[in-house]
Parts: C-alpha cells; structure tokens; sequence
C-alpha cells in the first residue's frame, strides 16, 4: 500500500509501506474509510516537535474492520468501526475509572493516514455500528475518533455543567467542537475566541453565543467584561501555548474549571498565581473511548454535526496538500478519502 | 494592648501596640479567647517570606464579640464567634459559589495573635455559635478558622468520596487534620506520608490507615506499591514546596484528585508531565467561611477532636516561643491563650 510519512519540517510523503499484518492476536485491521490530519501532526510538521526519524503519520480514522486476531471477541469482519487515538484494553484500573487514554497497555496510534491500518488492542480501543453507516455520516463520525472527544473532554474536564458561562480557548477543530460540545452539555452562554471569520461563523452555527477577538491580557480582559467581571464558570484550553494556557487560567473565575487539551510545548505554570487563581484544572489526552459510544450515538441520531469542520477533502495521495493547507490556515482540518 | 510582631527572620516581639477599633461599620472587635501559630506564618519567620518591616502576625482566632459596627447584623456582643483567616462579605458573586477566600472584598487577617482584634466585613466572616462553648472545646473550635478549614478544602479539592484510598503529603498540622476530614468523608484507606513517630501516631488516630515513612521518588514508589501500581483517587498536598507538590502530583492516579493547599514557594509545574498526568488539581487558600458552620457542628457535637494538633499550649506573652517551638518542630502547633 501507499500511505503517509512525515520526514521532516514540511516534507510529508505519501509512499509505499508494506501492509499491515496481525501481530498480537488482539489486534485488528482495518480498511480506512476516512482518516484526517490532526491540528497535533502540526507540531512535528512545524519543527516544533522533533523526529527520530521518518514517521508515520496519522491517528484518526474509522473503516471496515478486513480482518481480526484470533482473540478478537467484540468486533468482526465487515463491521464498521472508529477507534480512539490512543489504544486501550477497556479492563484496566485506569479505564475502568474512566482514563482509557491512560490505559496501561496504552499506545499511541500513528499510522492512519493509510488505507490499511492494524489497530492493537480490538476489543478495547474500537466500537462498532450496528450497521454501515451511510456515507454522508462519514465525516461526522471520524471526528469522534479524536478531534470532537477532544473538545468534548475539554467540556467534561472544565466541568460544563446546564446554564453555564463557558469560554473556548482556539478555534481550531477541537476548540470549535469544544463550543459543540459545551451547547450539548447544557451552556447557556458560550464565548468563542477567534479572529478569523470563517471560524466565527461555524463557532457560532455549533452554538456560542459571543465571539472575543481579543488575545493575552486584552482577551482576559474581554471575558472579564462580558462575565461582569466574574470569569467563566468553564474554560476550554485547545492550543497548548504558553498564552493559551494562562489566558484560559485567567479566564476562569476562582473555583471554575479550566478543561486543557491542547498538547503542552513550553507551558510552565508558577505555583503561586495558580494557587491564588482558585481555578480547577484538568486535561491530558482526551479519554475518547469512554465517550465513543455516546458521541457516535449523537452523530447516527443526527442531534450533532461535528463533521462540518471538514472544510477540505482530499484524496489520501494528496495528503501533503492537506498539511499546507492546515498549517497555512487556508483550512480548519482536511479529510482525506483512501 | 500587648501583641506579636514579626522584625525580621526569627524576631518575634510581644510588644505594646495600640487597641484596634471599629474603622469601618461593617467591622466588629473580638476579644481573642485564643490563637495560635499557623505553619504558613513559619515561611516569613524563616525569612523565606520578605517582610516591607514590622508586621502583626496571626490570622487564626475565635473569641467573644466586643463591639461591633453600626452595620453588623448577624453577630453581636457577647457572642462567641470563629472566623476565617480571609474576610469574605459572603455576598458577591466568588462567596456565593463557595469560594469566599477569593471574596471581591477579601482582606487576609494579620493581627490575630493578640488579646484584641478587629475582624472587617464581619457579618460575611464570623460564624457565631449559640451559646459560649465550654473551654475543653475551645482549641478544637479554634482549628476551624484555618488549619482544619484548610486540611477540609484539600480533601474537598481532591474529590474524596466514600470508599476511596487517599494519600496526605505533609504531616504538620494541615496534613494531620487533612487525614480527619477524609476519614469523615469517608475514605477507605489513607495513607499519611509522615517521618515523625508523634506526628504518625496522631495521624492514626485520626483515621490514617498506613504509614509511609519514604519521600520524593521513594515515596512514590511506595504509594504506587500500595494502591496495586495506580495511585490514590485523592492526594492532599499540604506543604508547598516543590517536591512535596511533584510528589502529589505522581502519587494521584490518572482521573484521580490533587488538592493543594500548601502555599507554593518556589514551585513550577511543567505542562506536558500535568497533562500525561491526568490529574485534577485544584487548591488555593482554603474558603473557610464556607466550611464553618459544618465543622464548628461537628466539634460541638463531639464528632471530631481537632484540636489534638495543639501539643503545647503557651500564654500569649511567649509566642516567641511558640514560633521556636514549630521551627524546630519540637511542637506540631501552639496554642496562644491571651
């Protein structure tokens, strides 16, 4: 097969890899249907992350499962399935609790930006539909693979609860489906900050109520303003910059929650403000296979269409379009078809 | 009056200074029944803390109502009242959500460790009890105005729930009276890291369960030996340093609780280990005034014996002593009676 290697700054190639094959008798493979490039395979791409060496890319996906190990129980050939990110045994103390994505067989998926991928761990990491979901649903539930578990953590993390005052914190396609997710959870007043237009719209066609163009000190300032000078019951963090992090901190008023899942590079919190702040913090890597179930369920009843960020679609061979177009903003998140 | 003043690193002074009175309408004056020496009041006495100059010192207290402001309403003369460390007017939008040390009006108290104080915004600060409790429950009463509050709130912030195995960093008296507020919320297990054979003995009779003796990565270790290789649900720090907050941090298993309450000097966390954590953490200075009606409940009734934390009781006039004593941690916590 051809599938998708990142070997530097800038430079992704799509190239022939050999084909997956089952290597532990929990593993699956799966024909991809849809995968997608992550706001997070934007580090790397950037320099901003190093690499060992010429890496596969890509963690989000769902397809048909082709074939399945032998100790395989809860999903069968011709199933369609998404899986999360982040592999999980959905046994162990950690998922039990809830924490899939701290399971201890835990590994992180990084090869499906493929049209074949193995997924270890089966039983656990994926969730099947009851039957093939027509096309047009597509996108929507490959966004519950990871970008829309994502926001939907953040929400859970910050503790939106019903009537709330949320603030969303970027709006890339987690922080947009971050909005998505608090309106489900019941938030009366949501405050997107974005600058860009096209961002503003679909912010506000998920469900916020204001946009605050503002960044740093003047943006806190703003949430300030709009919250009488309270803060947000709950803030979303969805970048993972140093600015991000403290605006959303600052945002947040004492005893609220601050819900962060954009992967930290450079963050360093001082003891001291965040102790005197009184703000709940919580985040890591969204726990997706806990909210599978429900999010696909919300996708299939059609109470939800996280797919809209999809504002690109491209053939998998033109993957390294899909890169340029995220990395030069021309697009929210590309979604690319095997 | 004669009252505490803090010169310098290890000056403490009981010197004559003049009798406070009603500055504002909403103040009231206590006659102080007694005071003490908090842990927290040790970082400036060490000179880890700088002072502008000569600063009154104290910020725990209970005692009879003198005099009050021609705006009080709640609390009169004669009455024996406990109050918060921090003044909260229990009004604006922080007090209503239960996050009264973070008050609009919040001032922290500072001149406690004298005969005479004057407590503003006393309606919002002082819990007044129904009669003039008898003298054997007055230290016990006294712990509620901060060191038990505080051991309360990081229980609180660490999400202890009935059934669950709990972890307590720090065996001054925080720490120690962090070990009885989980055992009345119900944890099944606790663990008190402790060196001091006093100080583990009384962390057993409040409700501690296990002992672990080893600190930093050791200390860790043994937690994770203990819970099966996941953690505690709930880790109180009760320190502030950044050992102590690190250790809190790895001790807490992925989903589960860290409550800090430990003032950070000199700590910093780094983002990208909180975030693979998956740790909720959430402290600050404790709100007292929230807590105060239940646990001034709670020690009248004779639930609860807080005030074991005190082993040695001075008379105000050798508050210099009682600093040494706590410094040189040949006392857990002293007690001022003026």
């Amino acid at each position: 097969m051809k599938a998708t290697m990142l070997y530097g700054p800038r430079d992704v190639r799509f190239e022939e890899r050999p084909d997956p094959t089952i290597v532990r008798p929990t593993d699956a493979i799966i024909r991809v249907s849809a995968a997608c490039v992550c706001g997070s395979d934007l580090w790397p791409y950037r320099g901003a992350q190093p690499l060992s060496g010429p890496t596969p890319m890509g963690h989000e996906y769902c397809g048909i499962v082709e074939d399945v190990g032998r100790e395989v129980r809860t999903v069968m050939r011709g199933q369609f399935v998404v899986g999360s990110f982040a592999t999980s045994d959905n046994t162990c103390p950690h998922c039990r609790h809830g924490y899939h994505s701290s399971c201890v067989q835990r590994e992180f998926m990084s090869e499906a930006q493929a049209p074949l991928l193995r997924v270890p761990l089966a039983d656990g990491t994926l969730v099947a539909t009851d039957e093939v979901p027509s096309d047009d649903l597509l996108s929507s539930l490959l966004t519950t693979s990871d970008v829309l578990g994502t926001g939907w953590f953040a929400a859970d993390a910050a503790h939106v609860t019903p009537g709330a005052t949320v603030a969303v914190v970027g709006d890339g396609a987690v922080g947009l489906l971050g909005v998505l997710s608090a309106k489900q959870m019941g938030a009366e007043r949501i405050i997107a900050m974005s600058r860009h237009a096209t961002r503003q719209a679909l912010a506000r066609e998920f469900g916020a109520t204001d946009i605050v163009s503002e960044r740093g000190d003047e943006g806190v300032a703003r949430i300030k303003e709009l919250t009488k000078g309270v803060g947000a019951d709950a803030v979303l963090e969805c970048v993972g910059t140093q600015e991000s992090m403290m605006q959303a901190i600052r945002a947040t008023r004492p005893g609220g929650g601050a819900g962060f899942v954009g992967v930290p590079h450079g963050v360093a919190l001082d003891g001291e403000p965040l102790f005197f702040s009184h703000v709940r913090l919580h985040g890591g890597p969204a726990p997706v296979r806990r909210y599978l179930p429900h999010l696909i369920d919300l996708v299939l009843k059609g109470t939800i269409e996280p797919g809209k960020v999809f504002d690109l679609t491209l053939p998998l061979d033109q993957v390294a379009e899909g890169y340029r177009a995220m990395d030069e903003r021309r697009a929210i998140k590309a979604l690319l078809r095997p």
